[in-house]
């Protein structure tokens, strides 16, 4: 299957192997030359835990990684640029062999991946690469990249989305966003997270998102009052107005709105609300809601925005705020309160060319931060109530007959399975041998597999404070092999 | 002055009118169909208050936005797109005239901008836009995207090399940041800062940073041992050695290291140095310096890495830890305490075609959210020590003889000047009618700017806990033309 059409390569004009650290390049070049860059290996990406001290997160950015798998090439200019870099002697840090080596590279490796919009958990792969050494290290940066900022996002915008019950949320973070493509896939992450649009144009036209927005400040700015700002807005966009009622005095706005408001309805029209961007949006919110069902625009939505997030929105809503639509700029699109998903990418087993596998795992005096070997899988269970457990396991090993699970970081907590039980692998395959073997899902399709996801589990991991910890764990002969592994290293 | 080469047309391949909230597009269609399009306009691009609580900011970013002019268009594709999008009665948003001026839009803007790596403050105008009143508005999201991340960057940079003095910064950030240009502008903004090196090989081709990076855990751990990991490494890259020793016992691997250090010498190479990634940094840098000094190795440097900030760093200086060369990433990539600047674009003064200039100002309830009208410059006065206050003046009115500057939020405050006091005016012209009329500065020569701008001013400034608040004040005339406006509007 190939993919006649690269959001990646859209935006970007630039092929982009060397969107990598340089030690993926010098780590490359050695394996070339010292004869390991074939041996075949399995790295695993995942994160250590819930961002936002919430009790999951959604997984996204796949998309992403497979038009970078289908793109990926260092052009003539890369291999030139490479040529120059100098090492501590001043002579060249690259022979000549491993750079046509890199231009002549085509991808082999094998990708599984847990779909986008999949509620997952802290230890879990959300991508395992298999393949050559040297394949396998390079795609590192790229891939933590484009994973974590977007399961960050997706994850920030199913907390406030989660709060906002049935009101749709706008994400409005453009102008503040990190970078142009910090913007665009915040926009793609936020829709997955369930925002209903985005003010991002070009987000909207890469990605498809529904795209909103009517007039700022500037537009009331130019005219000699108000009203008549409204009005001749109405004149030139009848069928896309809402208006921004704060300019001067936020109530007094309302009413000039409902004024044109009326004009519009005698013109077959019909406004479709107001915006508030400033000011105690309780109060506003409330007083505005009683001047426009007074004046009989029951249906006139009350937009709302300035610095929003799950928080505020939740106090917002607790105070009886009467606002309708949420816009969320800032505080989604940069993931304010913690703006990196700490996703990491380890290597988990070896094969040397002819050799066995030798499973892998980093140490850390913090347990945490030890990795576990092998070939991951994830495997889901489910009872009547929904999701019960996740359980990891060695594809080398397979999954024991006792059905026992072991929390990674405290060996005394076990979890027990019936063996019949109802479950589900979560790692689906992606790429073969370099070849994409799975269709590629649409955007609404993400979208609506997040909100199924979450009703799988229960509301305590939607909880802001103290939510639920679900039960992640490590199949008895995984935890073993761990176990093991740690004690002869030490 | 044709660009023949723009880094923002190589890394996005696609045209960047559409990078731009809704709003922007559905009032330029208003001002086109109402006739305000061609009113001449002046925005101002400010920020508000000294990002992580800081005593200043370093300007950054201009060169893209010099870029994003030069290639600022609306294809057919782009156009297509726009024609799809329905109002709330399902009628086209955008009569096709309009799309065909969007189309045919060939931008004629004077910009004025403070060149990068200024040290510049709150209220101060980072860009002046001036031009028909529909393409200023159409360019603010996309200004506000550009500038805000990477003078947020630069400025996170400044500080966190200012604490390291002499010592390299190096950015790590790639894998962390959000989004691939997040990562990109990162970069770029963080050698502004006075990072020393990247390691993110596209940003070094694209923006001719130096990159920097030698090997990882995932290369220790695919050999039987970490000696013959580091042996094996170094046979290959002998001029590009630094030794990760933290994969096992990093004491350890500081003797492994100079091992094998001793093994390069033999050869007629040389160690650059060892790296650090975790554990306590100040403990086990001292240890590895007595290492390597008794062996020998007094120039092989001590690269430390691990979620470092300026905070760390000048805790770890404190408590003596021999590191020399510092590698920072997550936390000045994403500007992890504070990841968005609240820089904003407003309207400042209009001409409608055929008129009179008319100064505007956004009224609010917070005084520092009220902004300035006119046609703003702002004039830098020196002393015998330096840089001693800045003043904002309108161009319209000229700088008063009097020489007094108001505080903005305190009218009480105010500071008097020689009227022969040497002086210099920060926003330089970059274009004038949509052609570009100044050189294209070397990012080189930028970062080299940052330096000698913070000479200019009282150390206080670089302060991290209560820093000396730089005076920027309003010009008199200024001063009472804004009261005078807030006063009629209300």
């Amino acid at each position: 299957m190939l993919d006649s059409h690269s959001v990646l390569r859209q935006i970007y004009g630039t092929p982009l192997g060397l969107l990598t650290d340089l030690y993926q390049l010098t780590m490359a070049h050695a394996y070339w030359k010292t004869g390991g860059a074939e041996s075949e290996a399995v790295f695993h990406l995942f994160f250590r835990s819930n961002p936002f001290g919430g009790g999951y997160a959604i997984s996204a950015g796949l998309d992403q990684v497979i038009d970078y798998f289908n793109d990926y090439q260092f052009d003539a200019a890369d291999v030139a640029y490479l040529s120059e870099l100098r090492g501590n002697d001043d002579k060249p840090l690259f022979e000549p062999g491993f750079l046509t080596h890199l231009k002549e590279l085509q991808l082999q490796c094998d990708l599984d991946a847990i779909p986008e919009g999949t509620v997952v958990f802290p230890h879990q792969p959300l991508l395992r690469v298999r393949g050559p050494l040297i394949q396998c290290q390079l795609l590192e940066t790229a891939l933590l990249n484009i994973i974590n900022f977007q399961t960050l996002v997706a994850t920030k915008a199913s907390r406030i989305t989660s709060v906002c019950g049935d009101d749709p949320v706008l994400e409005f973070g453009l102008r503040r966003a990190q970078g142009i493509d910090g913007a665009l896939s915040a926009s793609r992450a936020a829709f997955i997270g369930g925002c209903a649009a985005t003010s991002n144009v070009l987000a909207g036209k890469l990605f498809g998102i529904p795209v909103k927005g009517t007039h700022a400040h500037s537009w009331v700015m130019c005219f000699d009052n108000e009203r008549e700002a409204f009005e001749t807005y109405a004149d030139a966009m009848p069928n896309n107005c809402v208006f921004l009622v704060d300019t001067y005095d936020t109530l007094q706005g309302v009413r000039h709105a409902i004024d044109v408001g009326q004009r519009l309805k005698e013109r077959g029209h019909q406004m479709v609300g107001i915006r508030l961007d400033s000011g105690d949006l309780a109060y506003l919110s409330i007083e505005a809601r009683k001047l426009l069902d007074e004046a009989g625009f029951h249906d006139a939505a009350i937009v709302a925005s300035n610095d929003l997030d799950e928080q505020i929105i939740r106090s917002l809503k607790e105070q009886g705020a009467q606002i309708s639509v949420w816009g969320v700029g800032t505080k989604l699109s940069t993931a304010f309160d913690q703006p990196a998903l700490g996703g990491v990418y380890k290597l988990s087993a070896i094969k040397p060319t002819g050799g066995q596998w030798q499973p892998k795992t980093k140490l850390s005096e913090q347990a945490i931060k030890t990795s576990t070997p092998g070939i991951l899988q994830v495997r889901r269970y489910f009872d009547d109530q929904g999701a019960q457990a996740d359980m990891i396991f060695n594809e080398l090993d397979g999954a024991s007959d006792d059905c026992v699970m072991i929390d990674p970081l405290d060996p005394t907590r076990r979890k027990t399975f019936a063996s019949d039980q109802k479950h589900e692998d979560l790692l689906t395959p992606v790429f073969r041998n370099g070849t994409r073997v799975c269709e590629r899902i649409s955007l609404a399709k993400i979208r609506t597999r997040r909100e199924q996801q979450l009703q799988q589990f229960h509301s305590g991991i939607r909880r802001h404070t103290y939510p639920h910890q679900y039960p992640v764990g490590l199949e008895t002969k995984l935890n073993e092999l761990k176990t093991n592994l740690i004690l002869q290293a030490r």
